[in-house]
């Protein structure tokens, strides 16, 4: 299996654990929350092809109509919702994603065109702006809703209309006469054409992926031997000395990865989320074409020299990548400010996702402990800090600390929607992000690399095989494995991720040998059949952390397992100035606290852990001064609850994740 | 003597000393070498008004053509040169001003309309956009460069078609129907249209200097009651929606200084040329309309809180101010890094030489040494090290570190040559900023803000008084005064600065009673009649200096009297990474050595002081680590020399102001 879109469904989180209660909530109120912003804003019949008031709105990122992405926030939210119904049939949702597969069915072209904006409001100008135009990238979630809605209704009512389109798009792009040679400004269609692919097996689906990520950032493509983006800039008539007020720069195609082929980038670079889903295609296609083949070796040494740039100088401690707001993206190596007022932090949630989605293509390819641990960091941290615990209200940005301009603070939609629908998804297939699997006949091999209350079931050719785990995790760090077979006896190797912040580790009982690659634990077969019920122990204890000192951020972080915690004003009500001021003491105790309200997590509480505040008084008139960074004022309590639940539990939005340490 | 630009006249720098040295090579060297790119570049004839083959070069920053500015160079050398010629004639310079200032006369329009760009270019289009274009700034230099044409030469040859041209300006701008209510987009003209209001007396020079000034930012400007830059952007049919390449964002006036009238303005922002040369013409316009007037009542508030907050949060350890290259410009408050690979530093030359501007005249309003010690930081370190030794290489960057990228490194001129000439005629009026006097029959009162050695000679109704210092400084803190008189008692107060950094100072002999007022040392006449002689010691020693710590520099700087000291690799030969991984100890004693080549200067030893590299090695693979920022390696000497001084001794161009500290 090798899409975790798919692989999930053979997955069962245990009623009431961590992630069954967030899924709960998501299928419960998430669903039908935002089916309901989609009515109101008008996308939910905007397939209906009528005229919209707001179609009329001026554009906030000219020339990108708000209405640009609608097409993928139908395809993103059917997307989840066909997910989630593999849990419990939910006769309204249902029904809704009937009406919108008609709908759609009745939007296409004769010829299989199918896009909101180009045939309502500019019908005639289609693929004339791939650069800012989110037509290919709408396309890719609608593929991408397509496949899920097949995987529930085992039909292809909403896939036959997409199949179309896709069929006009591989006659339409490519290095071929009278083939447009272009590719999308934001990639996503690229993944969800290899993901087609696997299900159509139609090689033009995996050639036209390709050539999208190929010909992407060509300085000579097409028979013009130029910029794509420049050949098409100029069809449009657009001012070379004059850019789009949103554009960072003049030629800035960082912003669209296309300042260089892929294949030459030698440091991950503009629109964050841009990048992770561009890289998550391109590792793919390593995957799909071997990493051994002219294709895998060409792309896999970008993907990784990327991913090691992007986690070991510009990745937040939450797993959030993205300093920049003014192009959503990545800064330059070891920029990572905290928040607005120090330089930035955007951090968005769909970012985060992509972050997942790009280290869950790695561990097809190379069984690396590594990249599980980022998954798990920005799945606990980045992703999921994105939803509110009532699963009502949305963060697209994500930032380690508040400010009066920017409160920590989450809110019920977005004019540009593309983070809630896609934490909808996320948490939808879940399952698939637990484990990774293959089988062939009577034998299985499963790859743990997330622990979690939760079953897995395969059926082999003769048996069926059930794996367990039983925990309490992110709170406790003991894994009870339960392995039970149905038929004849299972070749079954499991391996086991230890994580990268475990200090210690033990599996009860205790293999003889301990037969380890990449920080996976490997159970043979033999040792398995032995021990059908096993633990594994990986203690979890407060850790204090630093970011790379060239970050210059001096301050550290307080975590505990793969959760990164925050102080919020709702514990310090006297907190005026998002604890920028606050001195922190990382060598007193760290003493942990089990809260049930308003949802199960550990408090560290730090006695006596503020200092003070920090004493700027020998700056004041000055430049520089020889006074000592002291401090000033009483020692406090600090309390640290988790990042992801900041923001729900009252207060002023008052919020930090690194505390100044002197 | 309200102005340095006249008042510099009664000062005579004792020939051999610091300053001596440094103005004869400005004047052997620099205006020679600046003629010659002046006349190898096109410059120098331009005012022939005949067509240059470099007027068909696509801008370098479009709209604004790369000439654009060459009225203005011609103007600051043109006020240099007059200002070099007091000390010395030169037949040469003497011939070139004289000829530049007949092309000028003939470049004049009948209506009196003066540019060499909207003559030769773009006939007709004149003041169609005062946002981009520089026809003001221009002007303004034009201004200064025919007060300091007449100051030397005592005529009104270069005068005389200047206030015809200002005769234009003033029917032209303006609040009446039929003037157009605009106002520059590089202030410049207010500050020089304030010093002709002295000169002529004219109401109306004053006057429109006022208006430029109030009417800046106005969103309700005109007839239209629009900002001018968009009724203006509008009329040449600018498309709302893009905005010129080089723009940081839609509508960013606060580039141009215009988001908001000055008066409104809580923070420092944008181009860090414009806002100096616009609130030293603002707080000009407050001495002149004096502090509690409505004009000064309305304006001294607004300098002195944009002063505040550029000095306590957005200037740099020498003085330097604008951290972002994109807009040349002020980040926000606290953002400070040492150079391009650390997020920029831009500390224009300019700028520098602004901030001095504006600290000359708030000195005239308030008499607090806290504006001499930030002029006196300035002149030594973000100015001097715009030129080199030998007065013919510029810099217009001044990082505090070096990359790869943005080596330490000057250059014999510029495509956008404002830099150059700017040091040339600051250091030609450099006596103005020593001191400044006023004088009434025979009383004088005379203000020391720096010392240096200089005799000042102020000729009296009936007497004249001449002061005299004879120091080492910036090398020694010993200054002996000596204060002589020809013709009856003369009623003198003196009163001197005593700088910020002096950890001590004392005067020999010492006065009964010291009179400080805002750290000037007031020394009555009847002391001054028994102490004819006289000594201040201010004690210089190495002490080393952080940053405020908002800023997230963890670094520390070595300062010594006013010259901040900075590590080059031609000191340390073995250094490939631009300093950025030495961990200096501050701790270690600090020894002084006194150096001849290539100049008098006293290089600072840290024996042992760097205690290795830092150690990042924990970081390896990682967001965060336990890791503290331990370091490897051996400890080594480290040489710190005066920041003014880089890039003069060889070596690759590696350097650092401040170092990283634990």
């Amino acid at each position: 299996m090798e899409y975790p879109q798919e692989s999930f469904v053979a997955t069962t989180f245990a009623p009431g654990s961590f992630w069954a209660r967030r899924r709960d909530i998501v299928r419960t109120q998430t669903l039908r929350h935002q089916l309901q912003m989609l009515r109101i804003t008008g996308r939910y019949d905007a397939f209906k092809l009528q005229w919209h008031p707001s179609y009329s709105d001026p554009p906030t990122m000219w020339p990108v109509p708000n209405h640009q992405f609608w097409d993928s926030d139908i395809g993103k939210w059917i997307e989840g919702a066909c997910y989630l119904l593999m849990d419990h049939f939910d006769e309204d949702i249902d029904a809704a994603i009937k009406e919108l597969v008609q709908m759609i069915q009745g939007a296409q072209h004769p010829d299989g065109y199918l896009n909101i904006h180009y045939s309502v409001v500019e019908p005639g100008k289609r693929f004339t702006n791939l650069r800012d135009m989110h037509e290919l990238y709408n396309a890719g979630h609608l593929i991408e809703g397509a496949l899920a809605h097949r995987l529930y209704y085992k039909n292809d009512d909403m896939l036959s209309p997409i199949l179309k389109y896709v069929d006009l798009l591989v006659a339409t792009f490519g290095d071929q006469d009278a083939q447009t040679p272009g590719y999308p400004g934001h990639p996503e269609i690229e993944l969800a054409l290899l993901r087609l692919y696997k299900v159509t097996g139609n090689e033009k689906h995996l050639k036209l992926a390709q050539f999208f990520i190929e010909e992407r950032g060509n300085p000579t493509g097409g028979t013009e031997r130029r910029h794509y983006y420049d050949v098409e800039s100029e069809a449009r008539g657009e001012n070379k000395h004059t850019l789009p007020v949103h554009f960072p720069a003049a030629r800035s195609y960082w912003y669209q990865q296309a300042h260089v082929p892929i294949a030459e980038q030698e440091t991950i670079e503009g629109h964050s989320v841009r990048a992770m889903y561009l890289l998550t295609a391109v590792a793919d296609l390593v995957r799909i074409s071997q990493p051994d083949s002219k294709v895998g070796a060409t792309f896999l040494p970008v993907v990784n020299r990327l991913w090691s740039n992007m986690v070991e100088k510009r990745s937040y401690v939450t797993g959030g990548i993205g300093a920049i707001k003014q192009w959503e993206g990545f800064g330059i190596d070891y920029f990572l400010p905290q928040g607005t007022d120090e330089g930035g932090c955007y951090a968005e949630t769909c970012a985060a996702i992509g972050v997942m989605m790009l280290a869950e293509r790695q561990l097809q390819i190379d069984l690396d402990s590594h990249y599980a641990d980022v998954m798990e960091l920005c799945l606990y941290n980045a992703m999921l800090t994105g939803v509110s615990l009532d699963g009502k209200a949305f963060a697209y940005v994500n930032q380690l600390a508040s400010s009066d301009k920017d409160l920590s603070q989450r809110h019920e939609w977005f004019e540009c929607a593309c983070c809630p629908p896609n934490v909808t998804r996320t948490l939808g297939y879940l399952g698939g992000y637990v484990w990774s699997y293959s089988t062939n006949e009577q034998k299985a091999v499963v790859n743990v690399h997330l622990y979690t209350a939760a079953t897995l079931r395969l059926h082999l050719s003769e048996s069926m095989i059930e794996i367990t785990q039983k925990t309490d995790w992110p709170w406790n760090g003991n894994v009870d494995f339960t392995i039970r077979t149905e038929g004849p006896l299972v070749d079954l190797q499991l391996r086991l991720r230890i994580p990268g912040w475990a200090e210690s580790w033990q599996v009860t009982p205790s293999p003889d040998q301990l037969d380890i690659h990449k920080g996976y634990l490997y159970l043979s077969a033999e040792w398995l059949q032995q021990n059908s019920q096993f633990q594994l122990s990986c203690p979890m204890q407060s850790r204090v952390v630093k970011p790379h000192p060239l970050t210059m951020q001096p301050v550290a972080y307080v975590m505990r397992g793969p959760i990164v915690y925050c102080v919020e004003d709702a514990d310090h009500p006297w907190e005026e100035r998002h604890f920028k001021m606050t001195v922190f003491d990382p060598k007193v105790p760290l003493r942990e606290e089990t809260r049930s309200q308003p949802d199960q997590y550990i408090a560290i509480i730090a006695e006596n852990g503020a200092k003070g505040e920090l004493d700027t008084s020998h700056w004041d008139r000055q430049i520089v001064s020889e006074g000592n960074n002291a401090h000033v004022g009483e020692s406090r309590d600090l309390c640290f609850v988790p990042y992801y639940l900041r923001a729900n539990r009252g207060g002023r939005g008052q919020m930090r994740v690194g505390l100044r340490v002197e």
